[in-house]
């Protein structure tokens, strides 16, 4: 009974109506567990209902459905496996838990003949889970690409329209309940490669940990780069990415440069989206809320009205979702031999010889250049101040641009870390 | 076996993995009826699969769900009703039977514990059906806007783009195959009419003959008010539009003035649209091709899955689509007031007392007027040329609006008809 579990309590108590309309039979709220019974709320519950037990629940024959609403690893994890075997189904939002404990947890849910749904653990109210293991079920997915953390967007999308610093939209984001106290898992892509692990799973049969996608955050971002990056035609996004080549899955999380005018860079704010590509149907993009209380109570009621009239299990019988008996479909590909075009911003002495030195460098690694600015710091300044060199690249594997990052970074001319991101469209 | 049918077949047959792994069991295509069996295919079928008799289908024990994918009225209705009391579900895209026979076919359907799946009936690739009656069903829809027929999207996106005319785009799509030898059914709005009828019984319970959706077509659009829209920052584009209030439930489709930058202005070619505000989910926007062979029978595809899974059985059993014993939870609003901004375009001459006379003949009708723009029709023109007034207006019912017309189209110096469209956005 937290915010979303309080959004869930609104939905099947005030609108009984609805649920039982789609379901076909009326859904009872039989108990609501919370940690501390005398804190107010913001539904009112019928006596005998709320609990500060989970024992009430598991105890209870009555209850079939669970809708897990627990953040974290454990007790979460703990918590889901006695209610399995207590018998009862359940559904959850906790992306980590899934991420993290998915292969036990679904182990354990078919042998006891339990089932878990998970529409709201990525996407909030975009219903990616079902449209894609259910709707898209005749594609073969090409291709994911997605917004999937709107505290990150939120972020960049007010960097890029007010021009303010990472720590002051930070500050912004949290005053607003955009960001937790501690947006750490949020900001540095943790939780987007989470979702993306478990989307790899449904849509291409993959068996991936989620620690092993090449995962960049967008803390720290600087605002020049979003300044340059618009000036070249693109706004900077976090970007989840899966893409099926012939020699296995590419997965990536990172800040990208993307194409303004397509569908991806117009997401703002706290908005999620996620362009898929099938084979037969070509590509369908969804946008929607990505979090907050009733966009993922919304994507919650589905899954309890689901698993109620019995699609949840019919589904989750032929669900490629953490299958341990079966041998994955597809192989992760080397991150090395990734390919795509790079965004460079490298701070550089304004010397004679500094642009021969790095274009050298691309050289030496292959590496085709697209396009070269330098962007002075101001007008007045000195001559010896670093000035910003913004690379655009042809395509180069992802092996060769790390290589080139470590060699350019080494040039005496180059007065501090390099900056590199992807680019896409 | 025609377009469609193809597609299906080349995903049964080449795919028959991909639809085992999530049907859980192999789906076998046993039959495929032709109407000429010499006609080349473009799928290799095997031998004994192809039939020309319709009762190879309805005799065969083993046959269990059929895709029906036959246009028209007629006999897609009877061979409907003969397959149903056969024993077969259905899979269809026929949204001109269901919009028309809908009532007959779901009330047979249920009598003869069949189900009727129809993913592939609005919007092609996109899974509006499934995200309306599934995924968003914890929801009250308020609203929803479509782009609902490709071919209008296709015809108006050409002419913005190209400033071609109406005829010649129509006979470039036709070349291209976007539009129908007649595309009379997809550019005067019916076939947006039909989808929208079939979401409004899905998303409200609305019962609506699609006949009485107050329907306007593209059909004779003049590219001089694409120029003029876009001039005040507006798109045209056939919208199909469902509106929840208070006092009933609002349905129009006609060629409206979108705001360009806004999701739906930005629909391209022969793409679909849908954007859909739940109470608890917020808006959801869908974008994906609305036709063609294999997104279609990507839907089909679904449908038959669905079908053969058991899915569709636990959704049909409480879909509200032509409920014949269950009053409609909604009514549809008087047309006369519904209430929208409106774009009107006067070809009137130039003489003193013309503004006046028209911006009397809105005031009568209690019509506030935003901006009016008087565009010449070139720079050399004599002063007894027709000049083109834009009015673009504040709220005003459709009664109004409608009622001013009449009005301003008698006043004498108003030398033609009166272009009207409503303004989103």
């Amino acid at each position: 009974m937290g915010t979303v579990g309080t959004g869930v309590a609104k939905l099947l108590l005030d609108h009984g109506d609805r649920t039982a309309r789609h379901a076909g039979r009326t859904l009872w709220l039989k108990k609501a567990v919370v940690r501390d019974l005398s804190k107010p709320r913001d539904v009112e519950l019928p006596d005998d209902v709320v609990t500060d037990s989970i024992d009430d629940v598991i105890n209870d024959p009555e209850i079939t459905v669970v809708a897990q609403l627990i953040g974290g690893l454990e007790p979460a994890r703990s918590i889901m496996l006695q209610l399995m075997e207590a018998g009862k189904d359940i559904v959850t939002a906790n992306k980590a838990l899934l991420a993290q404990h998915g292969a036990e947890l679904f182990t354990r849910a078919r042998e006891l003949g339990r089932t878990i749904a998970f529409e709201a653990s990525v996407a909030g109210g975009i219903p990616i889970i079902t449209n894609i293991s259910q709707c898209l079920s005749a594609n073969q997915i090409q291709s994911l690409e997605g917004i999937l953390n709107g505290t990150s967007n939120f972020i960049v999308s007010q960097m890029d329209e007010k021009g303010a610093s990472y720590e002051d939209v930070v500050r912004e984001a949290q005053r607003l309940g955009y960001a937790e106290a501690d947006p750490a898992m949020d900001v540095d892509g943790t939780d987007a490669a989470q979702k993306l692990a478990i989307l790899a799973h449904l849509a291409f049969g993959a068996s991936v940990d989620w620690s092993d996608i090449p995962c960049d955050g967008i803390d720290g971002l600087d605002p020049a780069d979003l300044i340059y990056a618009s000036k070249l035609g693109y706004r900077i996004k976090l970007l989840a990415v899966a893409t099926l080549a012939e020699d296995g899955l590419e997965l990536s999380v990172g800040p990208t440069l993307v194409k303004i005018g397509t569908p991806l860079a117009e997401v703002r704010d706290a908005y999620n989206a996620i362009r898929v590509i099938g084979d037969a149907v070509g590509p369908v993009f969804y946008h929607g809320l990505g979090a907050g209380q009733m966009p993922t109570a919304s994507a919650v009621t589905a899954d309890i009205i689901d698993t109620a009239v019995g699609r949840t299990r019919l589904t989750f019988e032929t669900l490629e979702y953490f299958c341990v008996d079966q041998p994955p479909r597809v192989k992760l590909r080397d991150a090395d031999t990734l390919i795509g075009r790079y965004y460079f911003r490298l701070p550089v002495s304004n010397h004679p010889g500094t642009l021969a030195a790095i274009t050298g460098a691309f050289a030496e690694d292959g590496i085709s250049i697209a396009s070269v600015i330098q962007h002075e710091s101001g007008d007045d300044s000195p001559s010896d101040q670093p000035v910003q060199l913004v690379v655009m690249t042809h395509e180069a594997t992802e092996g060769a641009a790390r290589s080139a990052t470590t060699k350019i970074e080494k040039l005496a001319s180059v007065t501090g870390p390099v900056v590199r991101f992807r680019v896409k469209g």
